[in-house]
C-alpha cells in the first residue's frame, strides 16, 4: 500500500514512447496492490496503470500472469490487460525493476455491497472459473496445505503471543486439514485472493477483476471458499451474513453449478481458506512493528471465520 | 507519502452528491502531498482530488488556504481550486476528518528540468508573488528564525549523531542569522515550499502550483531563496548548477525585478532557507526509525547548500 520506487516523469514519458503513447499528461503514485509500485497515468487522453514489480513478485511468473489475463480478456472477462509495446514486448525495465503498462479499468471497490452486488461477484467468479477450464498455465499454490504447514512451523512457539491458545488451534486445524483435504476435486487456475479490494464495480455490475498476483493452480471450489470468507463476514469475522452468502452462491451457481463432491467439500475448503489468511496475517503481525505505518490486519478475524466454518455445513455456507 | 485514512467508495459517492457530481467512476488513493490522505477521483467524466486533512494540517488554517488559492486563481495563476459544494461550503467531514474536493490539474513534476523549464518556474513564482502583493491573509511562518531556534533547541545534543560537527555548524549559523536576518524587506504571503514536487509542468509550461500547506506571511524574497535551494543543486547538495540558476532568475526578474535590498539580502535569505530544511530533515532523521517505510531525506544535503551559500554573493545565486 505504498510507492516503493520513485519514477521520474521523464522516465515515464520515455517508456510510453515505446508504446507509441503520449504526451504524458499526469502521473500519480497510487497506494494499492500487493508490494509493487503503482502509478496512475493520463497520457494521450487515456488512463493507464504502470506497475513496477518489487521483490515480492517473481519476474519469472510474469509470463504466466500475462497469459492468464490475456486468456480471461479473450473470454470476455473484465480484466486489466498487460499491454504490449510497439515491438510486442509486455515487460520493460524501469529504475532497474521489471515494469508493465496495464489497461486502466473504471469502477470502484465496494465496502458495503448490496445483495445484487454479491450476486454479480458470484457470477463473475464463476465466469472466470468457466473461462479458465481450458487454460493450461501452471503455477503451483505455495500457500496450500504444505505451505501452511511450513508457515506455521516458522512461527512455532510464537502464536500465543498473538492470543492465548492460538497455537493449539492452529496445530489442531492443520492436523484436521491434513487428514481431510480433498484430493479429487476439479482443479484450474484460480484467483486465490478475490477480496472486495480486487473487484471493481460500477453500480451493480462487475467492471474489473484485478490483482492476479496470487493466481495459481488449485482446487477450483477452493477459490469459492476464499471469496466466501473474504466477503460474507463482518471485517472482524464475528458476524456471518447468510443472506449475502445466498446471493453470492446464486450468482455463482447460475453460471457454474457445484458438483455434489464440491458441495460436500465446501466446509473443509472454507476452513483451509480461513487458516491460510489466519497464517499470513499472523506472520505479518509477528513481523510488523506495532507502530509501523502499515496497518496490521488482525489474524483473529480469520480465527473467528475458521470457528464458524468448523460447525457449518455446505447449506450454511451457500446460504441455503 | 501514503494514505492514512481509508475511505470507502460509498462514502465518496455520498460526498460527491453534495457537489452535484456523479457518478463516481474510479477512486484511487495517491501517494503524495504532506501528511494528508489524498484520493484521485474520476466522476462524471472529470478528475478531482479528494483530500482528508490529518493532524499535521490545522483545520483552522483551511479558510486561509481557500482564500489564498481563490485569490491566485482569480489572478490567473494555475492553482487547484478548493471546490464549494452546492450549499457553498468548501470543507466537509469524512471519516471524522475535514475533507475538501479539489480541482485536478494536468501536468507532471519534472526531475531533470531544462533551462526553459527553470525560466518558467521563475516566471510562475514571480507572478505568484505579484498576485499576492494585494492579498491580506495572515498566517505566521512557524519555521522562520524563532522557529529554527526552537527546533534546534529541541535537538540539542543530538545533531552530532547525524554527522560529527553538525551541532556546532547549526549553532554558529543560528547566531549568524539572528544577527543578520533582514528586517525591512517587502513581505507577502509566500509558498515557502516550492520544490519540483509542487510544480506541475506540461512541456515547458507550468500548469500547476500545488501544495500550499506551508504558505505563510514572510519576506517575499525568502520564497525565492527556498525555491533556489530546492531546484538549483544536485539532490545531495554537492553540485551547484549556475546555468539553471540563471534561467530561474531571468524568468523571475522579468516579471518581478528584485530591489537592491532584496539582492543584497539573498545570500542571508538562502542560508536561512538551507538551515530551515536542514533542521526539519534533521528532526525527521532523528525521529524516524532507520528501517521505516518512509525514506529519510539526508539533512547533510542542506548542510552542503548552506556551506555553498556562506561564500556566495547575490550574483552567484542569480547565476549572473
Amino acid at each position: 500500500m505504498a510507492v516503493y520506487t520513485h519514477v521520474g516523469s521523464e522516465d515515464v514519458s520515455g517508456l510510453l514512447e515505446q508504446y507509441g503513447i503520449g504526451p504524458l499528461e499526469s502521473v500519480k503514485g497510487i497506494a494499492e496492490g500487493v508490494e509493487n509500485s503503482n502509478y496512475l497515468l493520463h497520457a494521450g487522453g487515456q488512463n493507464y496503470i504502470l506497475t513496477l514489480y518489487e521483490k515480492r513478485v517473481d519476474v519469472d511468473d510474469l509470463p504466466f500472469f500475462i497469459a492468464l489475463i490475456d486468456h480471461l480478456y479473450d473470454a470476455g472477462l473484465p480484466v486489466p490487460r498487460i499491454l504490449p509495446d510497439l515491438s510486442g514486448s509486455h515487460v520493460q525495465s524501469l529504475c532497474s525493476r521489471p515494469a508493465c503498462l496495464i489497461q486502466f479499468l473504471n469502477g470502484v471497490s465496494v465496502e458495503r455491497p448490496t445483495s445484487r452486488q454479491f450476486w454479480s461477484v458470484g457470477q463473475a467468479l464463476a465466469r472466470m472459473h468457466n473461462a479458465l477450464s481450458d487454460f493450461d498455465g501452471a503455477r503451483p499454490n505455495t500457500l496450500s496445505l504444505s505451505g501452511w504447514n511450513d508457515l506455521a512451523a516458522s512461527m512455532a512457539g510464537q502464536f500465543d503471543a498473538i492470543a492465548p491458545g492460538l497455537e493449539s488451534e492452529v496445530t489442531a486445524e492443520l492436523a484436521y486439514l491434513s487428514a481431510h483435504w480433498p484430493k479429487d476435486l476439479p482443479q484450474s487456475v484460480i484467483h486465490a485472493d478475490l477480496f472486495p479490494d480486487n473487484v471493481l464495480m460500477s453500480g451493480e455490475d462487475v467492471t474489473g477483476l484485478i490483482d492476479f498476483y496470487f493466481a495459481c493452480r488449485d482446487i477450483t471450489a477452493y477459490d469459492y471458499a476464499v471469496t466466501h470468507g473474504a466477503w460474507c463476514f463482518s471485517a472482524d469475522g464475528s458476524h456471518y451474513q447468510p443472506q449475502f452468502a445466498a446471493s453470492l452462491s446464486k450468482g455463482y451457481i447460475n453460471e457454474r453449478p457445484l458438483s455434489e463432491a464440491e458441495r460436500a467439500a465446501l466446509p473443509t475448503l472454507a476452513r483451509g481458506a480461513a487458516l491460510r489468511f489466519l497464517l499470513t496475517r499472523a506472520y505479518d503481525w509477528l513481523n510488523t512493528p506495532a507502530d509501523a505505518l502499515v496497518a496490521r490486519k488482525d489474524p483473529l478475524a480469520y480465527l473467528r471465520r475458521l470457528q464458524f466454518y468448523r460447525s457449518a455445513d455446505a447449506a450454511a455456507i451457500l446460504g441455503e
